[in-house]
């Protein structure tokens, strides 16, 4: 029996599924095949990590052990990159030991010295290219590669991150703000050696020529975030849910409702959401105005010019930052129109 | 074999099981027996409510149909509130046709009607007290309550949450706008009826004396808003980080450290996380000053007069938000001292 968008308890994630495939076919014609390493941080979904391979990637980007370890488990760990700092390596070192290919980022001899305990065979220097997060200064990543070659290890190249530019919304800017990052990465590398100049994300992922590698992972999905910097791909993520409270004006107190998409099931760090009305998906309400999250429920004053909100009502809501508001859902339900095609379990979640 | 701080993977929530249990028998003596109606949702932890139950609270409130189930499910639901709308009460009705007592929020006829159709016998009248979320007019309660109870419904009384006070930073004032609210609500409870009146949280709780049961969750593990609020409770949540990166200071750039507690490990609605130090946890480092979080780091900068940091070290960072940290983790650890007691499950997660 077909499962309909009526039918999904709410809250939920909804993936529009042309979106989802026009958004992973568009980026695979800019980065194609090894030229894009797509970042699973912002799905957290084997299921959705398939689709990419079957757009020619062979190798993926993650962020925590668990995902490397949920990548392998699916039969994803041709070429896996841990673009993150660890101490305690021995999960990843039973993963080589089992035939995964896991290569992980350092950036201080007491990462070298972790990767080479644990098992970890390959790594990449990562280069704080202005960022202030990890890295290693860009003129100490030579020295660095030299000790992780004397503990054995084998050094693919460099990776460096421009994660403060990626929602610039003056494009010109940002192309121009990364080109100064890309030099300290490649003046870096050129001291490092190794094929593997990795970096970049959905933001700076149409002006970034310097990489070997792009590692954009939000394109596929997308935010409001995102959107707003005018980064050329299609919103595909809502979160569904039900209009369960309507308040109408009272006195100087304008009318509003509420829905149960709450701050518990959207990521928050880059504030509230959007609820910009829903083309396409009939059945759900029109925009609004939001007005502030709690736990369970977001208030918001709808728009002026849509249909009344009434109790019942589906609204989709747009996340201000994909990456954490996947995190807190088990599942995705893929959907074209009303109809639900299938169902992802969201499962790389935790650590 | 004991588990001590250094054998858990980070990120990990650690509670400390002296302030959790000193918080509950202070709460349980300003409010004792079915006085108190602990709200699951601020640690969605079956495990921490059977602890509330055993300080001798018999009841407890619910923020999800999820909560109610597992609940249920660990024995806990003798008499549960799920103090808020649900439109599709069908999960709920199966529950009480097993058994459980469950109570639910009603503030519109729509809501009144999916109780009675789903089968659910027992409603309170949710009443607006001033938080533009959901409830009813008080003017309107009365008639929604004989609403009610023409379908059928055992109207228990009133609930009405001052969720706009809780975290006010002036006591004084406080505790003048919660008289107002419950003002409010006990004019709905005199056209309602029924024997209960529920409502307040952590931060009113010790200044509502109208409310017949208090809902405060909070107050068991604690946030720094709540602790900022001086609302009298010891923090005995934080999560337990390792120092992943170190940067000393580069000409007119600071030192900064780098710990794998991030955005995605910490509720961020109320912002950036503490890094106050870490009295009584030996092995974790001294305190710092927050720069921001990414998906999986925190930046902050060390104390001036702690000891350096080190890559590796321990770091103990407590949210700013209690409620939406704790629903990102899988379980948390209880501790004394450097050694881990106990490992509980958050079972009470998604929807």
């Amino acid at each position: 029996m077909t499962q309909t968008l009526a039918d999904l308890q709410t809250p939920a994630l909804v993936v529009d599924t042309e979106a989802l495939e026009a958004n992973l076919a568009a980026m695979a014609d800019r980065w194609p095949g090894a030229t894009l390493r797509p970042h699973v941080k912002a799905h957290k979904t084997t299921a959705l990590a398939h689709r990419q391979a079957a757009h020619g990637h062979p190798g993926f980007t993650c962020a925590t052990i668990r995902e490397v370890e949920g990548m392998v488990a699916a039969g994803l760990g041709q070429d896996l990159l841990l673009a993150n700092e660890v101490l305690d390596t021995r999960r990843l070192g039973t993963l080589v030991d089992r035939g995964a290919r896991v290569t992980v980022a350092v950036d201080s001899p007491e990462t070298v010295a972790a990767a080479a305990a644990g098992g970890v065979r390959e790594v990449l220097v990562d280069v704080n290219v202005g960022l202030p997060r990890c890295g290693t200064a860009p003129t100490e990543a030579g020295a660095l590669a030299d000790a992780a070659r004397a503990r054995g290890l084998q050094v693919r190249g460099v990776m460096g991150y421009e994660g403060h530019l990626q929602a610039l919304p003056d494009a010109a800017e940002r192309a121009r703000l990364t080109e100064g990052c890309m030099a300290l990465l490649l003046a870096a590398h050129a001291d490092v050696g190794g094929e593997i100049v990795s970096g970049g994300g959905t933001g700076t992922s149409a002006m970034n020529p310097w990489v070997t590698e792009m590692q954009a992972g939000s394109y596929a999905l997308m935010d409001s975030v995102y959107a707003a910097a005018g980064v050329g791909y299609a919103q595909a993520l809502h979160v569904l849910g039900t209009a369960v409270s309507v308040a109408p004006p009272r006195g100087e107190m304008p009318g509003y409702a509420v829905a149960d998409v709450g701050l518990k099931a959207l990521g928050m760090d880059h504030g509230n959401p959007t609820i910009p009305g829903c083309p396409g998906a009939s059945g759900a309400t029109g925009g609004g105005h939001v007005w502030f999250c709690s736990d369970e429920h977001v208030t918001f004053a709808p728009a002026a010019d849509a249909a009344p909100v009434r109790v019942g009502d589906r609204v989709l809501v747009v996340p201000a930052h994909v990456d954490p508001t996947v995190a807190l859902h088990e599942r995705m339900h893929l959907v074209r129109g009303d109809e639900v095609l299938d169902t992802w379990a969201v499962d790389l979640r935790g650590w």
